[in-house]
């Protein structure tokens, strides 16, 4: 089989810095493991657009739809805030989501702990939490037409749709169980189906699915009170299945619980290709954090995460994940903090290299 | 001036036992503070659909359109899980909401002193919380056309509409501003502006409304962000200003903050009727709780705390509002309890009506 490919998307604030560890962790891994990729980068984002005037240019979409993976930072910054709403820096990621139609969006919000501390939330509630979000991810309020801003009489309305067809939800919902089967088996699917249509449609189909499942135990909850639990009692869940904007919400929130964002990494994956590898992005649950972007406080481990996740899910090394995952742990465990992770008791936080060189050693 | 008059429609699950104590505290009002209602009370929910086939009669919107202030306890249950959508429990709430232009709708997030341990977030990320969630309630994705589930080729397709004009923005943010004015002056609105024409129009009308309050703090937040500073310090927030959807989850978010939901009361409020009174409906943030109704052990408090909200903004009695709240706090320092607030250590919980006795004793 020839070297598998990477695509590299660093993209915006702190995604470049971040990036620079996983490139030590990428090529840790060909040195020492026989596992090399062929490694390519290329801008998204506001990066992007200012080369471009876009932000993501064709000649980077059609080399995302050729490449085993693609990795991406975060994208995003106060600089662009004023761009007009087809050009900012989310349509490039939006756009990679929505060609690569990558509909399944995991979004583990996992307790550490060494970090459990670091929760608003009392530690008992929150220690060994290990919850994984499906999120769907191409279609819903984020995709629906019609969408714009209109002239309607003396004044103007802004409409966005939710649309969610039969097979879009089949497949989120699939993708939801099969993950369940290989966790604790339980699959919670949220919507508002007391008020919306297209939650009745999603409960029935999450329904008829678990029905291939048998072993999964599924239930369904109301998204407000899904965000009630998840404060209340995240451990009561396994898998939670959601839609794209609903997900966008309670995944923000489930990984709010665990206390430390920098810890956090995203997959998102849709159908497989020729080769049987599924279409693939992998990126951190934070964002660009434009006010520490360039000053080497970042923390870089969710991005090193993310790219545990794609030997998983992409390479089918599980193992290997399973190492890198450990490494992080031990180095956690042995007391190595950047600057997110500090407690009130201070002490002088790594930096972002320092804490790649020292998963690197524990590796 | 005539008697200002009250519709009670207790709905329910614990709607009618909850309900049971607000009336002894109305008429603890009429007798010793000279504060005479003239109450009816007419069934909501799916209390209506077992007598009339519709979860609101034509007469009870009527009447509702009428007094000078509805005050309700729950809709919904088990019972009526399979009814058609058109009928369910919930359709006549929002009814209620819809059909006297409801679009204010405030959701206090407090946390009570003597309460703060119940929270599953940390005492001190918690302790003297004082949030006031703006939602707008009348619009957005729960009333936009078209909506439904259609056959579209050779599946089904389900639909819902976001929708705003201009106006309906201006008068929540309104509401909003106004209601800062009041308290510490800052307003954050919450929108997904980075994927939402809607959320655009909505942060470009809140900026236009926050031009007329220039002592008022605004910023804007997108609402994925927002549930997680929610969650990881609350305290920022004084007032949230937000659309029907993404108001519906995150003052849930908010209100478990709190870790008491049985405390917490809100307000929906309309534009100003011949009297100058605004339409109005009360009601707890808690629903009809099936799985305790009819044993006696609810907490009254949030019913009772929503005719506190009415003396308040219907009836222009703020003195005889923090009166009440008061006696509240008093009950709950001398560690009265209902059920739902046992801590680890146990004890014997107090009854809704005990519950009930005690607050009007502390009167
Ligand atoms: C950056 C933004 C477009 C994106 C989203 O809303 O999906 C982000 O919040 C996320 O959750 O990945
Ligand atoms: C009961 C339901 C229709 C309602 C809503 O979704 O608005 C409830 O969740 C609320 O927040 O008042």
């Amino acid at each position: 089989m020839s070297t598998p490919s990477l695509l590299i998307l660093p993209g915006d604030g702190i995604g470049p810095e971040v990036m620079t560890e996983v490139r030590k962790v990428i090529d840790w891994f060909g040195a020492k493991r026989d596992l090399a990729f062929d490694v390519s980068e290329d801008l998204v984002g506001g990066a992007a657009y200012d080369k471009h005037g876009v932000p993501l240019h064709d000649d980077t979409m059609a080399r995302a739809q050729e490449v085993d993976a693609v990795l991406l930072g975060a994208v995003g910054g106060p600089k662009y805030d004023e761009l007009d709403f087809s050009v900012k820096p989310e349509r490039g990621l939006l756009r990679l989501r929505k060609e690569m139609d990558l509909f399944a969006n995991l979004r583990p919000a996992q307790c550490f702990d060494a970090l459990a501390d670091f929760s608003s939330l009392k530690k008992d509630v929150v220690a060994g939490l290990d919850i994984m979000i499906v999120r769907e991810l191409t279609s819903g309020v984020y995709f629906g037409e019609p969408r714009g801003i209109f002239e309607e009489g003396n004044e103007r309305v802004g409409i966005n749709t939710q649309r969610y067809t039969e097979s879009e939800i089949e497949r989120a919902a699939r993708a939801a169980f099969e993950l369940a089967m290989r966790r604790n088996k339980k699959v919670c699917s949220m919507e508002k189906a007391n008020v919306m249509e297209s939650g009745i449609l999603w409960r029935e189909v999450a329904t008829r699915v678990g029905k291939d499942y048998p072993e999964v135990e599924l239930s369904h909850m109301y998204a407000d009170n899904g965000a009630m639990q998840l404060v209340r009692a995240p451990k009561q869940f396994d898998v939670i299945l959601t839609d794209n904007l609903f997900g966008d919400i309670l995944s923000d929130c489930a990984a709010m619980l665990t206390g430390s964002l920098g810890m956090l990494p995203s997959a998102s994956l849709g159908a497989p290709m020729a080769n049987g590898r599924p279409k693939a992005l992998y990126e951190p649950v934070h964002g660009s954090a434009p006010d520490i972007a360039g000053q080497g406080k970042a923390n870089p481990i969710a991005c090193i995460l993310s790219f545990a996740m794609a030997l998983r899910y992409s390479f089918d090394q599980g193992d290997e994940a399973t190492r890198l995952e450990n490494a992080i742990e031990a180095v956690l465990a042995s007391g190595a903090r950047t600057a997110d992770l500090m407690g009130p008791e201070g002490g002088t936080p790594l930096s972002t290299a320092e804490m790649g060189d020292k998963v690197i050693e524990a590796l």
